[in-house]
């Protein structure tokens, strides 16, 4: 058990890292270095840079990055960089755009950009004490912040309230300095956390000076919220009932239009299949946010704590039919920058932020609002009409084949071979092996 | 505007939609170019392999991978894999994983492995009919899925249950069939949708045969449930609250743990901060679910559904301080698979499995819950100490640093410069261009 631990591993060169690696929990140790180093990038200074944006980094994971275009969102056309691995997304993505590019497009109506942070510290004396003084607090927190808000002041952000919440009917003696910030263009983690952990001084200092006689204040902790939901956005698709037509079906398309909001009042009662319809819509969000170097993980909790704001967890999409208009509609905070982060310096996302016009952080969360809704209703129709299960082992089948580096000819006798049956990679494998046997 | 849209653009050749993309929404045509292209795999049968993941796909998105080391999970160490752009997540669960190695290690409970899956569709009969008839429809289904299990049961996994839920309340004449499923080491995405999609022929079958003269049935839509809450892992860690010392500090340990204790419950009882509470879990859990081959947004709309499934969304991890002993417990559902998908088409995800000594789909379970508890035990321990906006504004400098291709030298001298001031990409870039000009 000893040799599985290690001293001192990050101090190691990235070679040293490599072997360690190898060497202790890799069969082929030769095989297993080879295998990293063939996905480092052949340009050293990008490999560089790579490896700095985390820790203990001895290769790259390697994401496909695909584009979904014909999205015609609020009147331009863009095509959609998206990074994922899962087959299907892409082409349900593209296939929506196009669907939709000729009915009207996709439309956006950003409904926020406000963002939160939080100073949470403990207070043991009384709440009337502490609101009494509150507005001298909030004074010298606004004046000892100023020279970090200053720049982002200039580009017309900052800070734009601060209020006092009580938490301590929950959490004993606890309190909550609440403010929220306007970031503009960048998503603003750093610069909300910087504001937030100068309040922690200016608060503790105030204390010290005023409040010293009436109770103790020891701050907990100082961090930006990332439910977001003053940072919302939604993307909507309509037309008249009579033009939402399944291609090749045209006599019964009043029936996929009842079905469809059937399906998605389905994910609005119903917490089990509300998750997967969510995930869904995430599928296409994700593959934006990280093509543009954003962070999903942010981007995730916000979105599904918004879907549960009610009380229950529910479908972020809703779908309403009247008078004669069929209308899908996807509502959801995301904080996302077009300046700062990863932004620039990884340079597909650079690239990516480029093909998709250089956006505001405003527009870009039209566009990955646009992509989820799209997503969303691509999903919904094939799930409402043909189902997704061909499709998926389709896709699946050829990846298998890919690995295995079939010929053309092994790859058109297995697929018409396997025809419906099920298939595992083994099988598929062994298929290929039997038939390179028989040649 | 015509110019941006195009037909048959998944029809072109890879070089053809490359060409696309650069020449209408690109300022620098060739540069695209040749940055895409940067970023393919050299192996070009690899590459093949990548490019059939997803659809449209022109070049692949580079994210790190790293190592965290040091893991002691259930008695054994773990060298853990996880892919994550973001800085600081893999130093946290490093940290965290050596500092609980020397205080007994991570250990984890698998509390279920249970799947869920739904056909849900519309019956204009009552419910009464449909309830008689259940048992025969069951019956029915178990028989004609029969060769479509017939290898997972051999795996020890199959169908363990099918219900009937009535949704009609709330989604007018809705049913679903409710189904679990025990997938073994398989995520079992493709297993429980084929069986559904089979339960509804024969569910249709059924209606037409038996039921015509009782009412309209029409099957709305087949597919399994990302809400995996019967596939859950707890992974805790306790110690004596004197042992919970933080380097350096060792007088007031015992404040550490009441502090981190009350951090915790905030999480609990504060939608903004369990939002971000989460995030910081997930930024380690997501890092292996994709190191592993395994799909995050699954996990992530699990999980967060999880956290909101009392009424109110909360942290997923909890605190406890009890007769001297320092507890702290993290419980999510987390339906992976370590056969299937990607595991093995992924050369990067096979490395990872084979890494973490091939584990079982419950022991990849543990193994990704302890990364999440740990990232979470670190993340909030900065925060309640030292607080975490110094280290991060480091780690981005150093970004910038590399991304400019800083030499040694003007790293040290900008590094020193800079001290503790906000720092911007546009502000160090101009240091970088200063130092150039005047040299």
């Amino acid at each position: 058990m000893t040799n599985k631990h290690i001293q001192g591993f990050s101090k190691l060169s990235k070679e040293g890292k490599i072997e360690w690696i190898a060497n202790t929990f890799s069969t082929y140790p030769e095989e297993t270095i080879q295998i990293l180093s063939s996905f480092w990038q052949t340009d050293r200074a990008c490999q560089k840079v790579f490896d700095g944006f985390s820790e203990n980094t001895i290769s790259n994971f390697h994401l496909p990055y695909g584009i979904a275009p014909n999205f015609l969102i609020d009147g331009e056309f863009y095509a959609v960089p998206m990074v994922i691995e899962e087959s299907s997304v892409v082409a349900a993505a593209a296939s929506a755009a196009k669907y939709w590019s000729v009915r009207g497009g996709i439309k956006t109506e950003i409904l926020g950009t406000t963002k939160i942070g939080q100073v949470s510290f403990k207070w043991s004396g009384s709440k009337t004490i502490l609101e009494q003084h509150f507005e001298q607090i909030k004074t010298a927190m606004i004046a000892e912040v100023g020279e970090i808000t200053l720049n982002m002041n200039k580009r017309g952000g900052g800070i734009l309230d601060i209020a006092l919440v009580d938490l301590s009917k929950d959490v004993d003696q606890v309190y909550q300095i609440k403010a929220s910030f306007e970031t503009c263009d960048s998503m603003g983690a750093n610069f909300i956390n910087t504001c937030l952990e100068q309040f922690a001084v200016t608060l503790k200092q105030y204390a010290i000076n005023h409040l010293s006689q009436s109770g103790d204040l020891e701050v907990v902790m100082c961090i930006l919220s990332n439910y977001t939901d003053g940072c919302v956005v939604k993307a909507y698709v309509e037309c008249p009932v009579e033009e939402l037509k399944v291609p090749g079906d045209d006599n019964n398309h009043v029936d996929l239009s009842e079905k469809f909001k059937t399906a998605v009042d389905i994910a609005i009662a119903d917490p089990y299949r509300a998750v997967t319809h969510n995930k869904g819509i995430f599928n296409g969000i994700d593959a934006v946010v990280l093509a543009t170097g954003n962070d999903f993980r942010a981007i995730e909790a916000s979105g599904h704590a918004y879907a549960s704001r009610t009380g229950q967890y529910r479908s972020l999409s809703t779908c309403t039919i009247q008078d004669g208009i069929f209308r899908f509609e996807l509502e959801l905070p995301l904080a996302v920058g077009t300046v700062g982060g990863l932004t620039k310096l990884h340079p597909l996302a650079k690239l990516s932020l480029e093909i998709l016009d250089n956006p505001s952080a405003s527009q870009l969360m039209s566009i990955i609002a646009a992509t989820g809704l799209a997503q969303n209703f691509a999903a919904l129709k094939s799930l409402v009409t043909t189902g997704i299960q061909r499709g998926h082992m389709k896709m699946h089948l050829q990846n298998i084949l890919n690995q295995l580096e079939a010929t053309e000819e092994e790859n058109a006798t297995i697929v018409s071979t396997i025809g419906e049956q099920q298939i595992s990679y083994t099988s598929v494998r062994k298929m290929i092996e039997d038939m390179r046997t028989t040649v």
